[in-house]
């Protein structure tokens, strides 16, 4: 069912910035301008150099006063005092959860166990010539740090997202840090988690400082070798100055505001689509949803149960926000949907069609997918095994979700018999010779006795 | 056989840092200081602060002027005219090698084709409970741009390095960035060895204007997602820049100058040893070569070769200069060197000694191993299999080496049916209730009709 009439209206739709509507824009594939198509993939966009400003001066006070810097952060921002920045996790108190609370997580725990489990790589061994093998061999990241978001919610899921691969990986230390409530305190769900999944150390503090004491290292608090996890904009810029500084370490992937794309046909319920929508919304106000409409989607349903979920969210407000700069595009076809799902290469894709296996061949980029009618993506944000730690604002053409590769790092290993280096070695030879490099070629024809 | 008189001298051999010395400073691992283990990790130091103010206005001039401003810089730069910055390969005439240096650069394909085949991942399928499916994929990078060093040497061993997996993964459009000689011209290895791998597009520039062309993308040269591949000091500070600009690439690893890490024991032929630390000391003054040496090394007759085999070298200025700053360190047994290499990180690490497997477990952190008396770094550089673009400067801690991995993202999948959203989906409302995400449990409630 077309709706040309709508596009029309897209114009004047998007100056309503002022007073978010919770009507969504409405496009339609077939007679998108290049202007139009080019603001379609386009993200809320972010300012790091004012960010970058105020993270620097952070990031050097961590390095340079270590935890009293960190502590003075923590009262500043946090309002909270902390006589420890970092402590073994062993040293708090086991938390108390009631019984439904532990299940729901231990379910959680269990799925995304088994799924990160699956990820691991055997040694690969070829033997490329004869007397010539190469091997491949995986070993974790000795010491890693976790950033898990606190402030208005508390997110608990995220401890398990990262910590879970970290454990399997085998990381020797887990430091865990997160923003502490104005009495010191983690929340519970937080510590259980933490615990569960083999964190060594609890950093209790957050934003630009936390990442500098796990990147420089404190008094308290190990220094780390890679830094993950999801964060607002100071944390982000804290990760990217200090990945490109003498701290010498490294960070998943950069972070953006969540997203999803949902693909749905005549055959997907509307207000299925409209709380999958909402459920991306309701994460802040610079989230962004799309839906890709193919012909036969109810689209006045849609909106309507849009307006009356989302009216009825405790985070209303937010997600309002988010809707405004969101939008709607009927598309023809399959093939048209999976060219324009391609072009947004979306954080989370959800396919919610007839035959949604169907499309899987299809897609090319996107951080997570979420197949029919009834995998809505919140299963994925906690519980279904897969990584909820994805890449955003484009990213997904290139970078990966967290995975248990994120905590790992891979060697190479070759080991040449004599028959070996008398086969290779006259080819190895001839290419140094090539380059001008005289002593790759003699560390070869010493060996073989053809100099001295 | 200790020498202990020798760490005495290692304070002073310090000081002559204007004369390079051929001789190593050496130290004992007993009796080394913490000042000497922190001065054994540290590397050359690189200053990027001036470099990035130098990089900064050519990112930009290709941003806003594009071809133009490449082949401007390529004007200054490498004295060369290129009417056309980048060109479809199959545009350049077919470069003809004599059959020798064909041959040699055909083995090092089919080894590294070979080595890089084994590393493709499976789809990975999960039922982490009933009805609850998760699966990851495997999707190429679109397009990607390696670059690869000239100026003083040609080295169509990086082109093999990071086109053959770049090809084995499936990337599209594979641009390789090369400096021009002055009549506009490549050499015919790179360009026989970029054809023979699946290269599509030559881009006839170097240096940072040549990584801003493929990151932002220029009239003649396509955009890419992501840019691989080792390069000078301006090189790796425009990856850097562009991987946290709008421009929206990702970047393979910080690259620093290269290095190895000798381990040795009486088996070891002193020349052998001299020959593997020169052939990496060649490779630039702000190269580092160490030595573990284990009881029974002659370690005079090490040096001595040093000395001698270094004179006979085209390149001996630039391997005096890094024997400068590099050592040896007498080390008591295995588990110490062991632990000091770990402690080092290296790109590089040769296993020199008897029973060279049995290191394999005790070795934590490296980029890439060589195994045994018949097995020299060289064979790695150009052709068992392993690919040398690996991590240095001590990110062996944490990044691999490049890889098929490098060329591809994983996607994650999930499909619940009806009964696992009905067994999961209980657990998912719990823990989204718990982070106070109330759209995100509808999305679930509504589907099992617990609520509307």
């Amino acid at each position: 069912m077309k709706r040309s009439h709508q596009a029309v209206n897209a114009a004047t739709a998007e100056m309503e910035t002022a007073q978010p509507s919770l009507h969504l824009k409405t496009y339609n594939a077939e007679t998108l301008s290049a202007q139009e198509l080019k603001q379609f993939i386009a993200r809320p966009r972010i300012d790091f150099t004012s960010i970058l400003q105020k993270v620097g001066p952070i990031v050097d006070a961590v390095r340079d006063k270590g935890d009293d810097a960190v502590k003075e952060y923590t009262q500043m921002f946090d309002k909270a005092d902390t006589p420890n920045v970092c402590v073994p996790i062993e040293s708090l108190p086991a938390p108390e959860l009631d019984k439904a609370t532990q299940t729901a997580f231990d379910v959680a725990y269990n799925n995304i166990r088994r799924f990160h489990e699956a990820q691991q790589t055997e040694t690969i061994s070829v033997e490329t010539m004869p007397g010539v093998t190469c091997r491949r061999l995986t070993r974790p990241i000795e010491a890693v740090g976790i950033y898990v978001p606190g402030g208005t919610a508390v997110l608990p899921s995220s401890a398990l997202m990262l910590a879970v691969p970290a454990g399997v990986a085998g990381c020797k230390t887990i430091v865990l840090a997160t923003p502490p409530r104005p009495n010191g305190s983690i929340s519970a769900e937080v510590l259980y988690c933490a615990r569960k999944a083999g964190v060594t150390h609890i950093c209790l503090a957050g934003g630009a400082q936390a990442v500098a004491a796990m990147a420089w290292g404190t008094a308290s608090c190990p220094k780390v070798d890679k830094i993950l996890g999801p964060g607002n904009q100071y944390v982000t810029a804290a990760k990217m100055l200090l990945s490109n500084s003498e701290a010498m370490i490294a960070m998943d992937m950069p972070a953006g505001p969540s997203e999803v794309l949902v693909i749905a046909d005549s055959s997907a319920k509307p207000d299925h689509i409209a709380a999958d929508l909402l459920s991306q919304a309701e994460h802040g106000p610079d989230s962004q949803v799309v839906l890709l409409a193919l012909p036969g989607t109810d689209l006045g349903a849609v909106q309507a149960e849009v307006e009356r979920q989302c009216n009825a969210l405790p985070r209303s407000e937010a997600a309002a926000s988010a809707l405004s700069h969101s939008c709607i595009v009927e598309v023809a076809d399959q093939a048209q949907a999976a060219r324009l799902s391609n072009l947004y290469a979306p954080e989370h894709l959800i396919v919610n069609t007839r035959d949604a296996e169907s499309w899987l061949g299809l897609l090319q980029h996107a951080g997570s997918i979420f197949l029919g009618p009834w995998t809505p993506e919140s299963v994925g944000d906690y519980a279904s095994g897969t990584n909820h730690v994805l890449p955003t604002y484009g990213y997904a053409r290139m970078y990966s979700g967290v995975s248990l590769d994120s905590f790992q790092k891979k060697i190479t290993v070759q080991s040449l018999t004599e028959e070996g280096l008398r086969l290779l070695g006259p080819s190895v030879a001839h290419m140094a010779n090539v380059e001008g490099l005289e002593a790759h070629k003699r560390a070869v024809t010493l060996r073989l006795g053809l100099e001295h």
